[in-house]
């Protein structure tokens, strides 16, 4: 049986909240990613709460990754091996990448302090994906502008992280040095967002149920 | 007196829920363009609605535009008049465009049917920035293409329109051909969403308290 879990946009907006202080104290980001469509929402918000009175919003573009299942072997070769099963749902492709020629004062992301939002980090394959891209582009732009030595630090804000094994990775620098926030860590349940609601009447009925539980 | 409005999520969410059959209908389209950071969260919401079973997601990209108050002058010149101060917030800032190179099947804005989402109309002056400069983008394609009477038509979803003077303008056939759709059209109030309130319990109040009167 697959265990659902509600959460209600209130829910969502003080996840964002609560963390605001935390990230902005932690991470101290100069620009904002947003990994759409599902990060759309919480980068919002986020975006509200980082907010400090008298200076500008945090710069903030989006991204688009969609995670493919891949379907799984057809069992009908000799060559099929639990490996390859194992791959599905790890083709991300890319919707949207970051416009560059409009990050103003920010120029490029060599040596600065750069925060990716998502809601959930469910097999990490997204995340991993989006590290390692922006990573090319920091080294592939380091070298055309000739800097060296120059500290480009990415963290990640999530509403979830599911208590799961991962397929990818991040690197061990985030993990450790608490580059790697998510407001909440849960067990491998369905996750239901509100944006995904077809009632949201009903979905809040449901998260209250559960609230009580 | 400031006349504020105070909208929950889950009006939000509703407002996109309500409006997604007759952008299906009327607009049909074949690409999302969410206007952030304020059109992010209805463009999201709005992309679950517009979802129909057995197809993929429409595409979605954000574009980043905000607009800046230019300060009036400061009256200490001769040549000072009415017309400067007019000028006023009418200075759009790029912080992302499209991303060409990631439109996948779409490949380009040429001949299709394209959904510009943001959260609210107030003096027209980002929504008449983008679709100009989307048509701009338009013509260049049509011209490398080689493309000839390809029919490219925008669309426009806000949440709220508001009923006063704009400064910006559209074009005539996206007005005269029912290419626009407010969800709500408002009085020249101030309209507060919810992922700006640093209380959502207290905000939600206020939302509710308005309703009964």
């Amino acid at each position: 049986m697959v265990v659902k879990e509600y959460v209600t946009y209130n829910e969502v907006h003080k996840l964002c909240q609560d963390a605001a202080p935390q990230i902005l104290q932690d991470f101290q980001p100069q620009l904002m990613i947003a990994i759409g469509g599902g990060g759309y929402v919480p980068a919002r918000i986020l975006r509200s709460f980082l907010k400090t009175p008298g200076s500008p919003n945090i710069p903030m573009q989006g991204i688009g990754l969609s995670l493919y299942e891949q379907l799984p072997p057809t069992h009908n070769s000799a060559s099929d091996t639990p490996g390859q099963i194992e791959e599905a749902g790890t083709k991300v492709t890319r919707t949207q990448w970051l416009d560059f020629t409009s990050l103003g004062e920010i120029e490029n992301l060599v040596g600065k302090r750069i925060l990716i939002v998502d809601e959930v980090d469910d097999t990490r394959t997204t995340l991993e994906y989006a590290v390692k891209e922006l990573e090319k582009d920091v080294e592939a732009a380091s070298q055309k502008l000739g800097y060296k030595g120059e500290e480009t630090v990415f963290s990640i804000f999530v509403l979830h992280n599911k208590n799961k094994e991962k397929k990818g990775t991040l690197p061990a620098y985030m993990m450790n040095n608490n580059r790697y926030l998510a407001a909440r860590t849960v067990e491998d349940v369905w996750i239901c967002y509100p944006w995904e609601a077809t009632d949201i009447d009903a979905h809040d009925a449901m998260a209250a149920k559960q609230a009580v539980q």
